[in-house]
């Protein structure tokens, strides 16, 4: 089977058009094939301060009602998408800019609104997910760049998160490729203690991740990211990073096996 | 060869949800292979109004900034391209949104900024569209869906006109299939009397467009849409409609031959 790397970065990254600049140069030079998969943030955050749309994020998730689903959708996949797509073409990476809509490439379903009503927000079945167009992209050389958008099939769009898009799409994708996941972020992988940011672990297993939540030694808002790296190594993707932006190009990181 | 229609639907009809969706569903059963290309129109001003963003529009082309740019971008490649995606798909069209950056299938060049300087803006040639790739997408039965942003392969976006757009694409591929551009829009063709929209004018030659040009017969807006026309005419495009987005089921409108 053929190598593949799906590598998620973060919206904090995003934002910052140097350091954005910086990681699109290291990942056009990454071993094809390879899908990119963003984030959104801050930016959609500011412009809905901007527009007076009423931002509503509960354990990190953000309430979609249908004026921030606009929102998202003009951000992550008009401004956010198109520019890392152009920046690539710039280093001569055939991207082409997706979202889960386009070639219904990722068909989602509403979240149910109990306990909570996210509003417009998807859940992705990576079996659903159609892996013979993105192979179909993948061999005519092109490296997908997708957005965390979704749809229903029913002529909406849903917000999705991005760590679940880029985990189902390399679950999905485990099937026909030696499949390879990689988060990218701002820290330089998953620290022991926070407050340190020498103390990388550089692998961790499942009994390990157990541990040290169970220690509390591993901060609140990487478990949901552990847990869904640890899901997708279940579901047959071989290999997870989590790493820093920066490092994109050596083997600095957290391994998880 | 095989037959292939690019059509052409402007701003004013994407903005009504009614009659985007009625026009929509149409064009799903439009025969395939084809190719949609959309405006965008009054909502990047209103938006531009609510963000502060000064509008400038000089003989009816937007003076493109780097912040009109990204606004731009949010709203033709997020907001109208994946919402006209997700209603496609709902109808059973398997489109793929697209932008000229995506792919590198529209490459452009920053227009001089002499006499005027129009800013983000590109203008297209024919000859440098990625005509493989569209045959192929089109060859897996996907329907290309563009909105009017392409690129300058050194990393910016760049702001194009919707019309150019759509007859720089029915002109690059004619070539390889039998091209037919359509325009829809508001009104039911191009009319001899702008204030009686029963007049409208079945077919008009070159020859007829010249003479009514210098009658002042045809509307100031109409006359560069129907010179882009003849001029796509000229180079390889067989036919091209001028018509009412309702009317995409049936042969009312104007032919130009």
């Amino acid at each position: 089977m053929k190598e593949l790397t799906v590598i998620k970065i973060g919206g904090n990254i995003v934002e910052k058009p140097a350091e954005l600049e910086n990681f699109l140069e290291k990942f056009s030079k990454y071993p094809h094939p390879k899908i990119l998969v963003h984030g959104g943030g801050a930016y959609a955050t500011e412009l809905s301060h901007k527009l007076g749309i009423k931002v509503n994020v509960t354990d990190g998730r953000r309430i979609t009602d249908s004026e921030t689903l606009k929102l998202v959708a003009m951000v992550y996949a008009g401004l956010i998408n198109k520019t890392i797509v152009a920046l690539l073409q710039k280093y001569g990476c055939n991207a082409i800019g997706l979202s889960g809509a386009d070639g219904d490439l990722i068909p989602a379903v509403k979240r149910s609104t109990h306990p909570l009503n996210y509003g417009f927000v998807g859940d992705i079945n990576p079996e659903n997910i159609n892996t013979p167009l993105i192979s179909s992209l993948l061999a005519r050389g092109l490296v997908p760049v997708f957005c965390a958008i979704t749809h229903d099939r029913n002529g909406s769009l849903l917000n999705t998160n991005a760590d679940t898009t880029a985990s189902s799409l390399a679950v999905s994708l485990s099937k026909d490729y030696y499949t390879e996941l990689v988060y990218c972020f701002e820290k330089d992988g998953v620290l022991s203690d926070p407050e340190n940011p020498d103390s990388v672990l550089p692998l961790i297993t499942k009994a390990i991740f157990e541990r040290l939540k169970n220690e509390g030694a591993i901060s609140k808002g990487m478990i949901p990211k552990l847990d869904n790296a640890f899901c997708a190594l279940e579901k047959g993707v071989r290999r997870v990073f989590i790493k820093n932006a920066k490092n994109l190009d050596n083997e600095t990181g957290t391994l998880l096996k």
